[in-house]
């Protein structure tokens, strides 16, 4: 599992989705080119998230993509998915490690050069970068420039994406600073026809 | 760790307690003689329960009692606490089982015997039984007659714990139910002198 296709990584958010289900949004955005899925809940129950994280490891199983879970390395172990991603303020990344052996993919929010660096002596198997535009779906973000990317670049050997308020109107700005791929989150989610949206955005994730 | 006394189950409540610190509050009612810890935490960042969740583990583990996390599998593991305590809402004790081994103590909420019988069919090597009283602490909870106490106790054959509301002026209340211990959280937590409470407890949960 871990030659990771980092091109187009899908956030979930069930607030901003467009359509009924985690699943749906999922299955239209991978169907459209979302080449990892990272599931992400902040207020459902322990027991909904595991439910939804089986479900949801069905449908990137079937379609081939790595599954993250956001945070709850108990719910990626239960539900057996490909990995977790945390941030700084989860579960530090060596603790995580150690439970989830080499097997399973750890990637870890760094927003500077430093903790780029500590994640990668960690462990972490990639970074998710941020954020570089500014979002509504994150609030305590500062942002990333992209002199603090390239230092990022210079200061780790692991993959990155980038990740906060990335959309069709802005993508080409993070061209040309070795990110290996671009997470999106209402780009994708929250637009009308997912699959298209996923389309446009993956064209323009390959142009990085 | 299986050969656990479950006399007097104190669980945690950072919002109720009288002291400053969760381990100042878990280091005195030990003192004054509960048996088990079990660390809830509801509203803190996962790297924050982590954290204390190690902080007090070395106080338990000092003390000689087990440290049971609730909810959270990963921040047992992480924290390497002595096993977690699961609700009807959390990740199921099956799966838990699995992720954990049979080395971890898995308690888990159950309000009816078939819940009770359930938990012990996958696992559970301890059930925390409740609300038996009316408690400000849990607002989902449906009331548990002695009645049922009876009928969860022919129900199944691992130990359990009555929780909910249980005080110093109700607990007697509950004496000749085949009860193992009375877990406590406002009755220890919330008073003046910690110690003492828990020692009053203890003495009334050892007549139970």
């Amino acid at each position: 599992m871990r030659n990771i296709d980092y091109t187009l990584y899908l956030v979930t958010d069930r607030e901003l989705m467009s359509c009924p289900t985690v699943e749906e949004s999922v299955e239209r955005a991978v169907g459209g080119g979302a080449s990892v899925v990272q599931l992400r809940e902040k207020s459902c129950s322990s027991r909904e998230f595991y439910e939804l994280a089986v479900r949801v490891k069905r449908i990137t199983a079937a379609l081939n993509v790595p599954l993250i879970i956001n945070d709850r390395i108990d719910i990626c172990l239960a539900a057996d998915a490909d990995g977790v991603h945390l941030g700084q303020k989860d579960i530090p990344c060596a603790a995580a490690r150690k439970i989830l052996g080499g097997d399973k993919i750890i990637g870890v929010s760094a927003a500077l050069p430093e903790e780029a660096r500590r994640a990668e002596l960690d462990g972490a198997d990639y970074l998710g970068v941020g954020a570089v535009f500014s979002t509504s779906t994150k609030s305590d973000t500062r942002p990333v420039t992209p002199e603090i990317i390239r230092q990022i670049r210079a200061a780790v050997s692991i993959p990155f994406v980038a990740i906060g308020g990335i959309n069709k109107g802005n993508i080409s700005q993070l061209c040309g600073l070795g990110i290996n791929g671009a997470a999106v989150v209402s780009a994708v989610v929250a637009q009308k026809d997912i699959e298209a949206a996923a389309r446009e955005m993956r064209a323009a994730a390959e142009k990085l």
